[in-house]
């Protein structure tokens, strides 16, 4: 605690910076949902925030530090894998939320605006390949747990599974548009589970 | 033929207009692809193309109706599916395609940028659905003859099993930035194959 009163910007939970952290991130987030990466405008976002111009300018620099940072948030604040003590019904849960996420009229548009700008930003792309490892690394303990108890071959690649899963739930925010239902989650958990269970995840 | 003089601006292959639109859209792509959607300058497609101001301005009127009438071309113009007798062999052909074009580095740069251009612009959403609904279509066939050859149930939704081999190779591109090699297009294809074989791609 003594380290958050000498150390300028320091993050202590709930102490001023933590909360204008909240809500310039927030605020940066709800812009890049409404309208994308392009007009993603520093002066706007503390506006937004009821934060100082200076104040944004001078932690987060550009709209790239902005986004990199909220990435950072994101994966800090995104929820905890599944453990049901079967691979089916832990792909199934990720599925849930994978599709969850992507249907929410905020996030849906903010992860397709997230990825949209990282083809055009290397310091988002850097970011957002981040999020996902983070993410990836997060639910790799369930395909480990399958090969523990003998589902699933041992030299099972976690994140092909796990990407196996969340791709086709992607493909269609990005490319077709078709809805996400609870039918394509199904689908895309029970797909991977039959590929992992046949060993086509390994080397 | 007679059509083709009487009426303006009308697509006589090989001539004039024909030519322009080439050119056109290809400088299009190129900047597209090397700078992105929120850079794409008609002007400065026109200068590229060789062609006057006034000819992009007054035929394709704004940057998203380039983009548009690229889609088009690019439907129009994409290969034939693949005819081998076997669902495997086909979706691998399918798997393979869509990596070599996603690898390719104006190809995959191009469709990182279409695929965010879409993510903020409706008109361009539209154009780039209507190219997947192309493509899908194109290859539907393969999943009719495999169902007629009773190697996976008649009721199987070839929508579905085609976007089960594209989604994880464009997951990589657009998220996790991880290889797409050809293990990627293989596991892809065999994890499609394997689950329309099994029938999970009913309704």
């Amino acid at each position: 605690m003594n380290q958050d009163t000498t150390t300028p910007g320091s993050l202590r939970p709930g102490g001023r910076t933590a909360r204008v952290r909240e809500s310039v991130l927030r605020a940066a987030g709800d812009l890049l949902a409404e309208r994308g990466f392009a007009h993603l405008d520093p002066a706007e976002v503390a506006a937004r925030a009821g934060v100082g111009k200076t104040t944004v300018y001078r932690r987060w620099r550009t709209p790239a530090g902005l986004v990199a940072d909220l990435l950072t948030e994101m994966a800090e604040t995104s929820l905890p894998r599944a453990d049901t003590g079967s691979l089916r019904e832990d792909l199934l849960a990720n599925a849930r939320l994978v599709a969850h996420t992507l249907n929410d009229p905020r996030q849906g548009k903010l992860f397709a605006s997230l990825i949209a700008a990282a083809t055009a930003d290397p310091t988002t792309a850097t970011a957002l390949r981040h999020f996902y490892d983070t993410r990836l690394t997060e639910w790799t303990p369930c395909i480990e747990a399958a090969a523990t108890r003998g589902e699933i071959p041992p030299e099972t690649d976690p994140r092909a599974v796990l990407s196996a899963v969340a791709a086709p739930l992607y493909y269609r925010l990005l490319t077709t548009g078709d809805p996400i239902d609870d039918h394509t989650a199904t689908l895309a958990a029970e797909s991977a589970t039959l590929a992992a269970h046949s060993g086509l995840f390994t080397p």
